[in-house]
């Protein structure tokens, strides 16, 4: 079984999920392309649309508006199983969607230019 | 990096993933909690609540109505990488939930027991 949260492995993920993060509140689509894994496998469920495959979330990126992305986060849980594979769950609150609390869940692998995000899911529900 | 769907390992998850979609139709709670990592790190966002821990899982498990579960599955990806880890990711209608479509992700981890679910996210949004 893997060895579940080497400390360096923790940080490096934590690193690449805050890069993420900041990166989304300033939609800034390239540094979000770059951290989704280049490849047909790669999938994301979002708010209100299912993305298969590398190509159909980078068009997705580019097609979105940059208004409501800002967002606050919390109860964020990063678990890394061996060296190579970590997942990324959060929850969060925009001003744009007021009463409602979001879900972004995030599987992350070690690939030869760093880490990146091969399948993730973002919901929102009604707040408790 | 590690190996990508190896077919002995997409084999393995393949019948884990089954053997969930059998207990979850069913409703089979013993089965739904066997297959889910017994660790306070496993975390489960469902389509209404938001679960951290394994016993806030079970606790969930127990007390839920097994009405109107019953589902169809499509457009299912299971990946995996290396022999340890796997995502995996499908689409599902209910006829209890009409003019909706759920989508399931999970992230499996190869364990001494057998392949569990270390974290899960449930949503249903409307159908395109």
């Amino acid at each position: 079984m893997p060895e579940i949260d080497i400390a360096e492995v923790v940080a490096e993920v934590s690193a690449a999920f805050q890069r993420y993060e900041v990166a989304l509140n300033a939609n800034d689509v390239a540094v979000l392309d770059e951290l989704f894994w280049n490849n047909p496998l790669t999938l994301r469920y979002g708010i209100g649309e299912n993305l298969y495959g590398y190509a159909q979330i980078a068009a997705f990126r580019s097609g979105r508006s940059p208004a409501g992305l800002a967002r606050r986060i919390k109860a964020t849980v990063i678990t890394t199983y061996g060296r190579d594979m970590a997942t990324a769950n959060t929850l969060f609150e925009r001003d744009s969607a007021p009463g409602k609390i979001g879900r972004q869940s995030q599987t992350w692998m070690k690939t030869p230019q760093g880490w990146r995000v091969v399948a993730a899911h973002v919901s929102l529900i009604a707040a408790a």
